[in-house]
């Protein structure tokens, strides 16, 4: 907060942006009923299948690890294995989120380049795994989009992978807390890297791109939907005025929000990643950037009143470097001139 | 949403209030640390200490259930026991929420007039349930203020209830979703029917008073906290831009908003009472009055335009009619006309 | 210990039964498969079938805590009601297992004389739960059979109960860790207070009734199992060396050694309770004896040798005094002589 | 079952010694207290303690799941990380069992040789998990002894081990479901692998070794058994009839009929591993061996009459050969040979 201050933490430091704002004065009139039966709650199916040109069934949350452990949880029985990166978000920064909510899947970690899970790596683990009644029941995959290091699956990396899983009796699951950077990076159809390719459960997250607080989890299949509005429920996650996160959701697609949103944090990415150059250790392909930096480095930079946290070990000397939707671009270059000059 | 339609179903239908929206827009500038480190959230337990005229240790959740269950699970060992009115809101209205969070906990459900507890009732239920390695462990006691009827705890009855709890070594909850109305008609210092009365964790409450979604977990003992922060986060609701929950909790302290907009929703209620006469099955003491209108009396208020919920089973004939902050006045008077023309 | 204790304290402090024992050595030859793929265990389908007149799906474990956990979680989601009498032993005397076993299901628990539930109360507490997305959601009845007083359901109250319960969707599960006393008691077919009677579960006693520890879970519809085997695995109840419990249960069945058994505990409550006369608070149709003393009744009794334990607050002045498959008939004979000098 | 069948599957389809049968038949006598208040389960202290060398609180299981998943959860909290081996028991072949117990921990598999942790790749692991209210909590470190590849740890090893662990505030416990037959390889004191070399907590397996059904959780600090007691309850582990448990484990104690036992079986896999000679993946140390047969050695030895399960992937070409402390020598003998053949 001093005036030095730049900061490259993380996209949830950000502001939420003007348009989602205004609709949530824009839905304060007038008594609507709570607990999702208002109008923007129940346009919520409509508008989120119109996104991604399909039928969905989509219930508004406020957090990710509300979305990505209650969608886990109507996924997998207690007895359940979910496959993902042991670098996923869910195994690493949700405090054990997918096991609390599942009353005990277990995680079962694998390895994989920029944070990706790919379908071979997920075929020998299942191989490797054979099921009887002592063992843990392969229940689901969870993959991100973007993945922690950034990256985003292609089309057809999805489709390769979503098909090993269902061949197993496994459902796919996407954590999508920044979805909009990895669609807009791809350049490609919100459907493309969804029901197109396979996934069958999404958290849209919303709130790093420029929400205050608004989820979403969409089922693109709608008997997968199951019992998840009563798990939503006695988790504390059904909001009583529910309108005011739906709102946000829905303006959030209006007029392609999102992709603008997204589009400003991963320009400022990309070229921070220009900056960085070989000391890149992931593909730019978001709104991260991961830098080799040493330990001289993360101290010159912070010296020169930039922020951001540590990836790994603090031993490790890598850097995570976030843009956000409203990034200021004069930070952008700094941080560039900063990079450039180690 | 028709024309002639005159709700009186739940405060959770109302509005927020403009002060809280202009509260988020007061705090949507400039990048702040996400998850609670961030100047509105770590002046809530100065704003609420000075609110309370004790120490405490407050944590914002979305939610009332969430601020509940969380509080509960708290206090109570998966195999504790939690004793509670059996019309209570974590019996009845959150599906499990304090059974989930805790990993178990039985709720011990006891009657009482107008939904309270009394010291006796507790007491007798406490010498029932001789303790063993066979039993639920007795752990907490959850009481709300206002009650489920609409009643309000005077300080003298929490004080003998609290301490039979702590006599026997349970912690107490009270459950303050409608914490401002009971307050206001008391008319008594906030500290009174908490801490000094025993209370020892708190679910403040401002959603159905005019926040968009904002609650409180409040603890007058600070050794009572334990691991409540990885409970929440584990849970999800541990909100990314913590600081718009926070700025509406401090902008519903300030200039005693709480407790203008409780008297407003009180002093609709007492109309509603006088007018209801006889057929209140409950002394009005918040801002809900629960009636006795038989089949024919509901059906001719609901003709004439007016919603609201049963209460109990539809065959009991009852009616509960709930006033908001926001509540129109003219629609208290046709509902005070309506009953008088029954 | 001492010479001159009489105990009355619980069928579980009786030994065990010398068929069964030799049961064990009979089934301790050559290696046999482990966790159930052994013939012993093979065959208790079959026998259970043949015992109950019906076709079954029995699975055994080693405790009634296990048994009544096991089957309720099958019965139940963790968001699941399960109705029961308030003195069940699923409810004070299991420290909360079957809440464990379900991820969080609440227990409802309803009043009724001698320990039974009606179809009446049932329909009124099914009634007075009017069920939306707020509520736990009812999944299961469960009963005592005999009661925790000691008393036996008649075919036609059992069926009229189990009507309502699936009238409204509930299954309805037995716990029957006297069932053999309360057969024995009825001259009944085992088949007339079960799947005739409309149970979907039973929990299969024989520990209390002379074996060392086997218990069965017994499915009247198959299609209930679901996954039962798994959550018995991962409780840690599926004992590798099943064949042992399995000899037990199916030497419990042969040549009517249940009924034997539970012939003699009963003829011994029998006694008891005639010698108890007005003083009793229950019929005794099984092989425990509820009697009023006041606490100078307890006092003698105990001074004179015999062991019981208080039942309910040790104010209330209640014993119960438990008949076990190898209690002393000399122990008997004081015990009536003690009752009939008060 | 056939004639020609020759078991090596696992010494779970071993027969009970003849000196537990025994202890069953002479603890059955007298009417004793249930649920452990017995004489025979009341002395397991002592001879626990006497058998390890230092002051122990011992608890009566009748699984091995069970003791480790009561063990891990007295141990960890729902949202603790606990570190093992990736071929672990609890990881592998425990349907899920320490996260139902837990309530959710999450378990964080590492690699090492012979299925062993080393306190490097501990310490590793610990470095590479920096702790904060998003992530798991590290809470313990569970290791088996012999391992799952039939290893022994050497008290170094465990020293080193448990310095790692404690040093991170974390508890380790030990599954010893073949922990008579590692110290019987070691030749060393009972202590020298447990409480002096580090452990915390072990599940000491008797029912692999010739119980019919019996473990004990053996707590070397007695503050660490928290509420052991209540959890094992509400698991359906409280053994009503306990003395038949504790008797079996206290014969197994008398005379040293663990190691007698356990000799033998070790004995047998020694000769199996000589036998087996370059194909051995792993040093013999226990009573398993695991040897490299590839597609045709398996199908000749299963020709052959020989029963064995795969280890890992069929396609991996990998028998797991089991000497159970009754194993018939003349087959061992005929094993030996039909691997020389190969």
């Amino acid at each position: 907060m001093g005036k030095q201050t730049m900061r490259f933490m993380s996209d949830n430091t950000a502001t939420a942006c003007p348009q989602m704002l205004a609709a949530l004065a824009a839905a304060n009139h007038g008594f609507e009923m709570a607990y999702g039966d208002d109008p923007w709650t129940q346009r919520l199916d409509q508008a989120l299948g119109a996104f991604f040109g399909a039928p969905v069934r989509a219930f508004a949350v406020a957090t990710g690890t509300a979305a990505n452990a209650l969608a886990l949880a109507t996924l997998s029985p207690p007895y359940g294995a979910i496959f993902a990166h042991h670098e996923a978000h869910i195994a690493c920064d949700e405090c054990g989120a997918p096991a609390f909510y599942s009353g005990g899947a277990q995680l079962m970690l694998l390895p994989g380049e920029h944070a990706k899970l790919t379908s071979s790596t997920l075929a020998a683990a299942l191989d490797a795994h054979p099921v009887s009644v002592h063992t843990v029941q392969p229940a689901a995959v969870s993959i991100s989009q973007a993945t922690e290091l950034g990256a985003a699956y292609r089309p057809d990396e999805l489709s390769r992978l979503t098909q090993v899983a269902h061949a197993h009796g496994l459902k796919v699951h996407m954590d999508g807390a920044r979805f909009a950077n990895a669609v807009t990076f791809l350049g490609c159809h919100p459907g493309d890297v969804t029901w197109r390719a396979g996934i069958d459960v999404l958290s849209f997250g919303a709130t790093k791109n420029g929400a205050l607080a608004a989820e979403a989890v969409v089922f693109f299949d709608a008997s997968l939907v199951a019992d998840f509005e009563l798990r939503r429920k006695r988790a504390g996650h059904l909001i009583s005025k529910s309108r005011f996160v739906a709102a946000q959701l829905l303006a959030y697609l209006e007029d392609d929000l999102w992709r603008r949103n997204a589009a400003h944090a991963n320009r400022c990415a990309q070229r921070i990643g220009l900056a960085a150059g070989s000391r890149l250790i992931a593909p730019v392909e978001a709104n991260e950037v991961f830098v080799q930096l040493g330990a001289d480095g993360k101290r010159a930079l912070r010296a020169a009143g930039f922020e951001f946290y540590d990836w790994g070990a603090e031993s490790a000397g890598t850097a995570r470097l976030v843009a956000a939707w409203d990034q200021d671009e004069a930070h952008v270059e700094a941080l560039c001139a900063a990079l450039n000059a180690l």
